[in-house]
């Protein structure tokens, strides 16, 4: 998994039946240390996140092990919300 | 998912016979700003796409699992065309 | 999918007992205007390509659902011989 | 697989119900040479590692084979904690 | 698939219980003119190759396609040992 930042959304409705109700957010990618690196993906939301929350996504297959995502054409997953972590003894990380 | 810009097409007669009837997009992708990254891919258009239309691709075995490429030996697939996407609470795309 | 050049050949007797009769193919990524790129990949070939034909091939569990790769360790597969490609309206490449 | 350091811990309450019970390791990729790389991965702990430990991981589908991830949205795991490896005739680490 | 040289074997004896038995290989990725690139992996032998050889490798879920690496977390197996190789019409490699 990566931590990312949920930084928008992407509305599509011409779109495979499969993905009928599913929610699209656009996932920057953060570094360890929390700062945004170049890279983004779009993401199904799978718990309930916001814009500008902090959250962990899976890509590939596995996105689609959630309940929500099974069996759709989908190959990234927002499958938690970050409350904390930390590096090197350090929090880097608290929501607030 | 990534974001993409759906710029080509590729003929190809000689293929795997699982590949009749699919037709192949060049898809550049784009940034959430809504610029060209060097980055291509073939995909596999499921939706009715042309040329010139914003979209949304899926990679890996996540582009297999659209009606039309179940089982299929297809790494891309385009499963949405985006109607619009805001980052940052900015509309950066709107389609026309 | 991505577009490659097939370049070579790999010979390989030692091996994994289900990949007996694949031919293994030395594959050169190019860009969408024909140009090399660095990166290479060795692929079975399932269509019965040869040295210097540009073709489609895909990569990760798809390259297993070809009729000939299925259930085999094989991680990127030659599934198609290009015929023509077309970006931003112009002919990129044209088969001989 | 690839080399890691186990350098944090990932707090998150709300997440996708089948990730309950699963520990989120912070793992740094390290070089052959013992080098931290940029890169990071957040890791599920299937072999109850601890930061501080050089541990291998998973990624993708194959994060899924351990008995705690089987079928589970995580795309990396920590499968087996290091003792040694060495390089061309030198041993390059030695767990203490 | 990509070529390899065999330059080192990690020992871990803590490890999921579906890896006993299973022999974990330093692999440094070479070029096709068998120059080494900076990539390495930790990939499973299943073909009985030894340290300074080339081989080929398997990555993502192909990497569990081996009778050896049947439904284990590995995402990385050697599955041949090279001969030879040619590109562009050359030998570029050739097992003494």
């Amino acid at each position: 998994m990566l931590i990312g930042k949920v930084v928008g959304t992407v509305v599509a409705t011409q779109k495979d039946e499969k993905l009928a109700n599913l929610r699209f957010m656009v996932v920057r990618q953060v570094t360890v240390d929390g700062k945004d690196t170049g890279n983004y993906v779009i993401a199904v939301d799978a718990v309930g996140s916001g814009v500008g929350e902090i959250v962990l996504y899976a890509t590939g297959s596995s996105a689609r092990q959630t309940v929500l995502t099974d069996k759709r054409p989908c190959d990234a997953v927002i499958m938690a919300i970050v409350d904390t972590w930390e590096v090197d003894g350090e929090v880097r990380y608290q929501k607030e």
